[in-house]
């Protein structure tokens, strides 16, 4: 019976299609019978469509139609009518019409589903998960996997256009455990040995660049199998980006390009360029992050210089050891009450820091319990700082540098929202530019790469890798919308012998890094052009671009907080015949 | 210094910028000393630029020219100069022009390559894989990957236009073994349980279709975990085609559409349509295959009828055990000797042939050691069937019907090549629909789907589902292009009940198939639509229209046929504690 084919989905009868014969397909959103007619909403991905069954047309399809349920999915033939002035539903596109239906055929029943499928409930977050197919039937859902659908579209059109040509690199890869943790893939043909999944294409785009195809981009899957933090995937996917004969403004100024592409083609928004551009010291000074949120102000001033005299204990142990004063002033008004002061000084604590000291900027002068330690210059070069608070109040913390500033940088944050500071109608743009090369990692005891081991040391620092690794700033760029970290890249290392430098600052030995990435370094080492790129986090992005709260409403098949897909029950136990030819066996559960 | 960008690619400049002041970036293909002069040709992705030193120019530089090498990477800045009328190259875009150069900068020197960077040389497999980033920088191969990138967006500009949706479907999933081996990826937060990667994403996209998004596609990779046949790899990339609300022909329209586009787009080929279409029974009957290369004839004729009351034994027999006698005619003019037929006997014989029988039928009759068994009116039917032949031989294949029709198909593929029939100069277009449902594995001793067990059968054969299910003819349908399947797809099962029965049907029992694909069954009683689809074999299809010998010469980074990466080493070991976060340990090594 359903050989009949669909003449039209169900978004797109108008009143042009007056009197028209027409077959649609779909399924049944809502059911109503009134007085003695039954009117249907007909859903499919585009749009709802009115039917209409009356017994005076045919009484055994409108006897069958009383049989429809919720998420049935049928097949209807039938006329399309105007609908009556007072019935016209102007919200919907096909709201001036509905069809009489002459025929029926249900294609296939549905249980009743274990929540509407609607945008305006609050469901279950597990049983979402377990009837993905269900929730993806929503409205918000489809029209986000729709956007992401025409976001891939945008981004290869105009990367295409630049002469930039998209390449697959291999899923299945070499483990080169630097940064996250590899998820592994046991080789039959070789027992014992293991490809890895890719964290990132890095060490082939490079490859690609050696291979002379100058300008390299993909889409493409990328894997970590890390505890996951709210809001990560253990698969995710990336914009990658690589580019040879270039300098770190040639691949921001693509990047820069390919967003504002972005928000013209897909949000209809034209944004302003150049975007701002701050070090990663001014960054950690001003906003204490290197993803400063821009959409409000609350800028941190450093007040270090005002009391390298002074008698303020804890602030001068402080100075002596090159530690910062750092300070957020904002107007208030009293709004802030001393039990609210005290929630901010629980909450920097947890952070780590000792306290939190405040004040009070009045036109009478300062307030406050630490107004006494204070010589008058003191407060006078603090009344010139804070000169534009009419009635504010003064944050202050004081400790080891960056530590201190990054806590800073959450009270800003946290202030922000509270004060309903942030601008949620605009974007912030920003990059952030010349981050340490190293960072100290505290588990390991160790530095590490800041960015990857095959970002590029800025020229001038070159000289001091060895005796001064710490000083020594990368050649990297992040960018930031809104506080969030959309983008980074950096100007890759292409000389072998600076890379093998590079590897032992890392305490990588050279048995290692020829074990791990001799192929690269033997790469390097024939004609291997200057190059840089950059990855965009796509996930994260259409979750920008299309508001949504969570990266699980613009990916199809999200899996949980623990990696588990609800939905299929992946991963599960296999065979042990499946292990033996893997030469595996399991330790035992206990 | 390689601060100044580049003005042009090497593929750029013509003889309309005389005159101009230019930066070129690339690596030295070549390097000539003609009588005081340096000229060297540069290359990159975009072409080839010839540059020339003069020591009149500068001294300096011309002295540092000498030292350039092979595959060195350098920047040159220089005036256009038309070349002299008598040292124009026609076959190089850049032919006309030369730069006259001024400024030298060696980016990066390389090691002297293990091959030389040209298309018209005979390297060592192995080596070029190792070497893969210099094999890449060959103009085939570089064309090839350009190609690819180039083919991806017509195919997703085709289906984009169609109201196509790509949608990312997992990489981590469910194992589901049923085909292929799945590669696993042991999971550390479930030890002991294992994700798969995807062979197809199959069920993910039945799934969308629950979901109602209708019209779906992705270029995806898949994986199996096989011994890789030639011209195989462990991961492949294919388009992913389904679509709801579908018949076999909704399915193959958009198929054959998007393959006409292909080739208007890549290789400005008109194709007709529609291609012809063959039942399953019919392509083995007449070409002995499911995947019929129609760029030549030898169509296979089935003499069984006229042997219906032969005299010859060994005919008789197979008549009567209802198997076939299968002959292929041709017009050989006496150019096959014996010693030749000999060959062709061995060469069926090696794939279980008893022998082959032949005749040779010239205008005087039949000649031939079968003839003294031939009643006059078998030879007159003979005769009849093959009067086309003027001086013609016939190769008589009998015994068991499908065995038999399949080495008849293989022969016919060796007598296309022998005789150089094939028309190599166009491409043969064909649908295969109607295949059985079933065929029966001898590894397993069962039956198996042919296709796969979401493949729905036939309407008409759904009541023998249990009584006669190797007669059930299922809704696939294949498409080839000269004798490759490129595409092959389905008219999937949407009703639980059938999908249970046909896993019943497959001896997966109700429990397995509540293990391994409950989630599929159960998602099809929340309202599935009819729906159907199709995928294409993504680089076989690139392959195809490049005229790419091997798989490998249109993916970047390939693999060797025990699924090794020589240029990285993947597979490779990890550590202890790898395993152990993984609850694996390995079975010792002997």
């Amino acid at each position: 019976m359903h050989k009949i084919p669909r003449t039209h989905t169900c978004g797109e009868l108008s009143v042009s299609d007056k009197d028209k014969k027409v077959c649609l397909k779909g399924w049944v959103k809502s059911w109503r019978d009134l007085g003695g007619l039954i009117f249907i909403d007909l859903r499919d991905r585009y749009g709802i469509t009115q039917v209409v069954f009356s017994p005076e047309i045919n009484t055994a399809i409108y006897e069958r139609a009383r049989g429809l349920r919720s998420e049935y999915v049928i097949m209807i033939e039938g006329v399309v009518y105007l609908r009556p002035a007072s019935n016209v539903n102007k919200n919907l596109a096909t709201g001036e019409i509905e069809i009489m239906v002459h025929e029926l055929e249900v294609l296939n029943v549905a249980k009743t589903p274990p929540f509407e499928i609607s945008d305006d409930i609050d469901i279950n977050e597990e049983l979402k998960l377990q009837y993905r197919y269900l929730d993806l039937r929503r409205n918000r859902l489809q029209s986000n996997i729709v956007f992401r659908s025409r976001l891939y579209k945008v981004v290869r059109d105009h990367l295409t256009a630049l002469n930039f040509v998209e390449i697959e690199t291999p899923i299945l890869m070499k483990s080169t455990p630097e940064g996250a943790r590899d998820f592994l893939v046991p080789s039959r043909n070789y027992k014992g040995k293991f490809y890895a999944l890719p964290q990132s294409p890095q060490t082939y785009k490079q490859i690609l660049m050696v291979a002379g195809f100058d300008r390299y981009f993909q889409i493409v899957k990328c894997f970590r199998d890390e505890d996951l933090r709210k809001d990560r995937q253990p698969e995710f996917t990336q914009i990658d980006i690589e580019m040879s004969f270039v300098e770190e403004n040639d691949v921001m100024q693509v990047a820069e390009d390919l967003v504002k592409g972005i928000y013209s083609e897909m949000l209809k928004r034209e944004l302003k360029d150049p975007f701002p551009v701050l070090t990663y010291d001014q960054a950690l000074q001003e906003y204490g992050t290197d993803k400063p949120d821009l959409r409000f102000g609350l800028i941190i001033k450093n007040l270090t210089g005002i009391f390298c005299k002074t008698d303020f204990k804890s602030f001068a142990q402080v100075v002596e050891t090159k530690g910062v004063v750092a300070a957020i002033g904002f107007e208030d008004s009293g709004k802030i009450t001393r039990k609210m002061i005290d929630q901010y000084t629980g909450f920097v604590q947890s952070l780590g820091a000792v306290g939190l000291v405040w004040l009070r900027l009045r036109g009478t002068g300062l307030e406050g319990s630490l107004t006494k330690y204070l010589k008058p210059e003191e407060k006078a070069a603090l009344q010139e700082t804070f000169q534009d608070l009419k009635d504010g109040l003064i944050f202050i913390l004081a400790g080891e540098y960056e530590p201190t500033l990054l806590r800073m940088g959450e009270l800003r944050l946290r202030l922000g929202q509270d004060l309903n500071l942030i601008r949620k109608d605009q974007d912030s743009f920003l990059w952030v530019v010349d981050f340490p090369m190293l960072e100290f990692d505290e588990k390991e005891k160790r530095w590490i790469a800041r960015h990857h081991p095959f970002t590029s040391p800025k020229r001038e620092d070159l000289d001091r890798m060895e005796m001064a690794p710490h000083e020594v700033k990368a050649r990297a760029y992040d960018l930031v919308i809104n506080g969030t970290e959309i983008a980074g890249g950096s100007i890759r290392i292409y000389d072998s012998e600076i890379q093998s430098r590079v590897f032992r600052m890392l305490n990588i030995s050279d048995q290692e890094a020829e074990g791990k990435f001799g192929f690269l370094l033997k790469a390097l080492q024939y004609g291997a052009p200057p190059h840089g790129g950059i990855a965009f986090g796509f996930d994260r992005l259409v979750m920008i671009l299309t508001g949504s709260a969570s990266l699980r409403d613009v990916i199809a098949f999200p899996k949980t907080a623990s990696a588990l897909s609800l939905m299929d029950g992946a991963p599960d136990v296999v065979d042990t015949k499946q292990l033996e030819e893997l030469g595996l066996i399991l330790i035992d559960k206990k």
